[in-house]
């Protein structure tokens, strides 16, 4: 009998094999790069391997405030019977290429950063030097190279500095001004289109067009930003197949990803999968996985481009992101196996028990001595503030019992939970 | 006898000492507070406790798609003796407030989301009923609250949400969306301005406009800039007083934070000191620490402000601002304590001995069998690539001998160094 009440979905797939089958359908995909200026290059990641052209320092520097003199003219020096050397000239920073030279019984006076001046082979430090007049006395003997920073001591002319999938951090940012560069070839940003779920959200943005109606869409974007995607909020989807269809194809027009909130349940208002298959082929390829929150998610593939579909309730959203976006989004930006998103070692605080399905567990991780400690966190699956007391979550494998006390791996929900890890 | 090649600096700080005089002197500081769009929010600060004025949800809601009906109607129901109700309507999300009610034998199909119609005491999932015609069956006990999400249970009108001081992470500002706002009171960016001291970087820039001279500013402001801080490039000041003075001076009337690096250690041309003294009291207040390297850091407070000088090798620049840079953004930012850098205890991979002063030891931090090991990286401190090597740092006191396998506290150097912890 057919029930007008019910929608049949596919027999529930395995979460884990669901995501290989995702990785596999945009595994062709071809990432776009972009040359940006090094000043935006913040968090981006690399797209080609960097080799340098050239020495970093490209030439003998000091890296003292002191005297360029030839060492071996130092041999035996000592308080009582020092070495003397005649000041005749000055180096800074700004004079390079230098032509100065130092003869037999000379000094010349650099500063921290000067080129070292020819025949020289180590500088002595101001403070360890006695001044009489136009003379330097030094005390004890000094070492070939002393002081010295060599040529390409830093960075070899041919080496390479970067591979490809470096995240760009500050100081790679100032090793690649520093050799020269100053432009880096990065990946795209993937952009990520949202659609939310549901006639109550019309009504609610007629009712009160100031208010965020989309808030769970708000949520998703913040992830999929923190994760590196550019993120655009496409709006709402009214209960109906063709508008759902409209919004989707619009969607997918203008992003790489698209991603649906709620309308992928049995219910009868729910049309995303329908529209997906409609708009393509294969069409819907995953609904419904099992795992607790999140058994409705699942995904679908139209012109080569995923469509993620994810439950309407915010713990069992947060589930499909983190299986399906979060790891669609590092391989999209660059990045390959776990991506931007870190992962710790906990130890349960209470017995876990995870019944016959996978778990999608939310964690809160404190760091207590020195470890963390992961405690499951309260609450419905439909409640906001369950994710707001949350930080980290794990994927627990069908009826296993994990004991209080027990590693577990967490995977924090975003870069910024690092500022709450204190207990 | 007064030396014409050394400048006399005061007697060295202790780093740990120096950094509590910072903040004594930036105590009374007043953080200003702005008002931004929730859009616009993510990694900021919030500046007010936040209190909902609302319930969350503002109704009764079913969290399954099934028939809203009277728990006390299926008592004794069971497979071979099903309750059986008439369907008398439809509510889906968007229909509410309701007046629809379910009297004795009628029960009402309900959409995830909607709200429960007047004295339904529970829903009941549609794979859970039989249909017959306009009729279901329920075949077992329905508790009462079955699939129900009561009125304020996520959040509670008057409930605190949020402490001033919490960063707004994506699911908090959903919260703060459901919550019906759509804006933030947050404390705004403190603005950094930075300076890059020398000569030969005005003649590099002359002789290569397009290359970034001050490569090391980029760093400092790419560090700055993940900790919250909104930072501008103020460029070059020349090696003379005047130049430096009026270049601070600029700098000062356009930022909160001033940060100088290189021209403070005691060379001829190290003219930093001299022109924070002369721009207003107290000036220079420490010129000098006992940390290796960063010895020649410093700071001062002009009109209230203050001025960080950092030293012009990058890895003593790189540890003078962590020890007074980072935890001023932190402060100026709205945080307490760590603020936006991350702490995690790793395992010292060798011996570690720090000799007669404070250290500041660079390491790589790598996740190995669930722990963190932290071995100290080679390289010297004039090099950008040792600081590349790196993800985080200790500070270690004088005449300490860390041995082999000991914990060691590591701050990360900024949030993306997560992405590099794996080994």
């Amino acid at each position: 009998m057919i029930r007008p009440d019910i929608k049949r979905l596919p027999k529930r797939a395995n979460p884990l094999e669901a995501q290989k089958k995702l990785f596999h359908a945009i595994g062709t995909t071809k990432l776009h790069i972009e040359t940006i200026p090094l000043s935006e290059a913040l968090g981006r990641v690399l797209a080609k391997d960097v080799f340098s052209g050239v020495n970093v320092p490209d030439h003998d520097k000091t890296f003292i405030d002191g005297y360029a003199i030839n060492w071996q003219e130092t041999k035996g020096a000592s308080v009582n019977k020092p070495a003397a050397f005649k000041i005749v000239g000055k180096l800074f920073p700004a004079d390079y290429p230098t032509t100065v030279k130092v003869k037999s019984g000379e000094a010349v006076y650099v500063a921290c950063g000067a080129s070292i001046p020819k025949v020289a082979t180590s500088t002595v430090k101001v403070e360890e030097t006695r001044l009489n007049g136009d003379q330097i006395q030094v005390m004890r003997e000094i070492k070939p190279g002393e002081g010295i920073i060599p040529r390409g001591d830093d960075v070899k002319k041919g080496a390479l500095i970067f591979k490809q999938g470096q995240v760009l951090r500050p100081q790679d940012i100032g090793l690649l001004a520093s050799i020269g560069l100053t432009k880096a070839e990065v990946f795209k940003k993937p952009t990520l289109a949202i659609l939310s779920g549901g006639d109550e959200l019309v009504k609610q943005c007629k009712e009160n067009p100031e208010r965020i109606a989309n808030n769970y869409a708000l949520v998703v974007a913040g992830l999929a930003s923190e994760l590196g995607a550019a993120t655009i909020l496409q709006g709402i989807m009214p209960d109906s197949l063709d508008k759902v269809q409209a919004k989707i194809g619009e969607a997918l027009t203008q992003a790489d990803i698209v991603v649906t909130i709620g309308g992928s349940s049995v219910g009868v208002k729910d049309f995303v999968p329908d529209a997906v298959n409609s708009l393509g082929n294969p069409g819907a390829v995953v609904q419904g996985i099992l795992l607790r929150p999140g058994a409705v998610s699942g995904f679908g593939i139209v012109d080569g481009k995923p469509v993620v579909m994810l439950p309407g309730h915010i713990g069992s959203c947060i589930a499909g992101f983190y299986l399906f976006v979060a790891p669609l989004i590092s391989r999209y930006v660059g990045m390959e196996g776990a991506g931007m998103l870190p992962c710790l070692t906990g130890e349960l605080t209470e017995e876990f028990d995870s019944g016959p399905q996978f778990r999608f567990l939310l964690l809160h991780l404190t760091r207590v001595e020195g470890k963390f400690l992961a405690k499951p966190v309260e609450g419905g699956s439909s409640a906001l503030t369950t994710i707001v007391k949350s930080n980290g979550y794990t994927i627990v494998s069908p009826h296993s019992t994990l004991a209080k006390g027990s590693k577990v791996e967490v995977t924090l929900l975003g870069k910024l939970e690092l500022t709450n890890l204190e207990s």
